[in-house]
């Protein structure tokens, strides 16, 4: 029971929470979103890397608090998610998953503990780096097949005529698809569900979460994102997981904090666009790379900037 | 009256000068530069950002001393320059300019937190890094135009039939072009000026842009350089940067340091040629990245190897 | 002769070896190869730049136990290979390699004061930086042409019909072109001259070369690498190099080393896939930095994970 346990906070961690019950929400929502899209591989993926990777933190004889918590699932629950999403599922792929979700957890310990030199925490860049990897060597390997990678292309400009009204309801969607998107989920209802274990966990999670998506979805629609991408929800699963960092995670809610982080949200959003432009020659998706970056810009100098509302 | 003082400081720091008369120079060859171009919005651009990051650094009670001798305001003046100068200037654009004057100074704080651990400024790195996010994000967002970002295209080999003799008037405009380019300025007056204002502020810095720009002129045109890139002395503004870095504002000048200062700037010029091909399948300039790596790369064993000179 | 001695010792420590006679038999390994492949500028290059890498290091009046184990000379070895290999000899490549080997000294104190932070070596990062960035300024320079580096391109999918059967013969050669290709040497007898140079030194250091060599080959077959590039060593040298470092190097060989290795090893295969897809489109290769990525990955955390078997 207490290795579920783990693991179930493990599921948690992908967005700062130390709840098993919240995990177990997440989950529901990852479920939800592969039955609905008829790719269970995908749900089964995200199971099988969280307990690998959790599992390695025990063979590794990690620090027992941190391994409670469930900071060594987290990576390996995105990376089992991300594999089966973006690659053809064959035994290829499913070697790749179980060797990352190994690597997930080393990661994980190498960028702790580089990071620890600035007193800032490895975030979801262990997950990011390490399926990157993966999705890259695609390219490289006859039996790793890509299955949704975006084509490598040279960016160009791009002008749009039109961005129709958005709407009230368009706008309520693409918040909640941002918010699943978190998980590589698009479905508007995994991102309810996401939400409800976030506000069982910690209210003020949950609302920066909302504020977050929100925010993203107006500014990436005001800047002229495409259309059909804002509404996925492409552009606000970053400013999501910002959100809740800046506001929530790392620091106690003030106004002083609700500034820095809806400043923070916004750059987020900025830096989702030029993360696609970068990758586009290579093929990959920038995974929750925006938020990473974006966070440890504003973290770094967090200590001194926001001595009184410090967590 | 002091917050003028200190937005000056700030233009001066650009190029490691603490010395409110040296800014007024730089601005005035920014603002001779954007005259000349017929592109008013840059001079504007450079002024506001530099407004808008030296504020901030207030707001954030920042370092008093950090703050007053201008370290908050560099990175803001060049993103001012380099935003009107690549896009074009609309709504977008000029919101973007202000949320990246904001973070070019919280990039700082982070940068400068990060390199304390190796006793290395940040230089140019926050207005770098800030701005290739705001260049990026060009070619995912419809209201973000280019106006003279170089196309994203595959690097190709190259083989040009002539350079030209470069004649002593070609090779003076050069060298004085590589000093304007350091503020993206493509005027040999705004040189002249920048040099005027450098030399009242520090003769050894004066002299070691000079050399720098004229080394790299020389050294990028015997490797075959395009004969029009090295007359705009765009392969010289980084080679005047590392030059007055590594010559004269970290070390105290000798002939130890001035070899070391050659060697380099030869390696700025490399890096120069080898950050053009890099960033050319995502169609931005390298910006000022080339000084910020060789001197990086050269200034972080000077401790031991400059014991005598260091300043 | 002292001098002799420390650049013998400089070759020997691309495989962290501190042994003249080891390194006598890579400098062998190292002409044999040029002679077969009919360039010599390749065996000369490599002398030259250890050379100057060495010397480099007593004009700078560096740390005399790193000097005398050869430190100060490895990246210059390996760059005076790589700049032949990929370029064609004319004078601005030999004055490329003069400049680069005195950089690849300055590199390699700035990495190794960095990395120290958190007790890793620099490995051959110091090589592979310089290295790049003369090739990637290759594209920009009419004067440094190109001679063997590869075509950039947009990365694409592909899938191969039939990998022939590996026949043990294939797979002998295969091995040792890996352990060959550590020097950039596409020559068999060159791995078997390497072999003995490891196993007079060290046999711990010699057995991983062969397995980490034997591992990458079956591993990059099964996942349907190229044949072409498998059988020349290209998807195996990086492992050779990470299982000698992760094995034998920086622990002392025992079962749970021994696991770590081989993880380490089958990670730094999908390394190689991800590192040739990221770089495809600027036209350079990998050189070396597969594996320094993967042994930082799993050196960071060793010193907790191995706390028994540290060397």
């Amino acid at each position: 029971m207490s290795f579920v346990d783990v693991c179930l906070r493990g599921c948690a961690q992908v967005m700062f929470q130390n709840n098993p019950l919240c995990g177990a929400f997440f989950l529901l929502a990852i479920i939800w979103g592969a039955w609905a899209e008829g790719r269970p591989e995908v749900a089964v993926g995200a199971v099988l890397a969280t307990v690998i990777a959790t599992a390695t933190g025990y063979v590794l004889h990690l620090d027992r608090t941190a391994l409670r918590s469930g900071l060594c699932g987290y990576n390996g629950t995105l990376l089992g998610v991300a594999l089966p999403t973006f690659l053809l599922s064959n035994a290829a792929m499913w070697v790749c998953l179980v060797l990352g979700a190994i690597v997930s957890t080393i990661s994980m310990l190498t960028i702790s503990r580089m990071l620890k030199t600035w007193k800032v925490a490895a975030l979801t860049a262990p997950f990011v780096f390490t399926t990157w990897f993966f999705l890259l060597a695609t390219y490289s390997f006859s039996r790793i097949h890509s299955a949704g990678l975006p084509e490598p292309a040279i960016p160009h400009q791009f002008s749009m005529t039109v961005t129709g009204e958005l709407t009230l309801t368009g706008f309520g969607a693409s918040t909640l698809n941002g918010i699943a998107q978190v998980f590589l989920l698009p479905s508007a209802i995994s991102g309810v569900l996401i939400l409800i274990g976030l506000f069982l966990s910690s209210r003020g999670a949950g609302a920066f979460a909302l504020v977050g998506s929100l925010l993203s979805v107006a500014a990436a629609d005001l800047l002229g994102a495409p259309d059909v991408e804002v509404h996925n929800g492409l552009f606000a699963f970053s400013g999501v997981l910002t959100a809740v960092a800046l506001g929530d995670a790392f620091n106690r809610p003030s106004w002083r904090v609700l500034a820095y982080a809806v400043i923070g949200v916004l750059f987020t959003v900025v830096t989702q666009g030029a993360l696609n432009t970068l990758l586009e020659p290579v093929g990959i998706p920038t995974l929750t790379m925006p938020f990473v970056l974006a966070s440890w810009l504003f973290l770094v100098p967090n200590q001194e900037l926001m001595p009184d509302y410090r967590r």
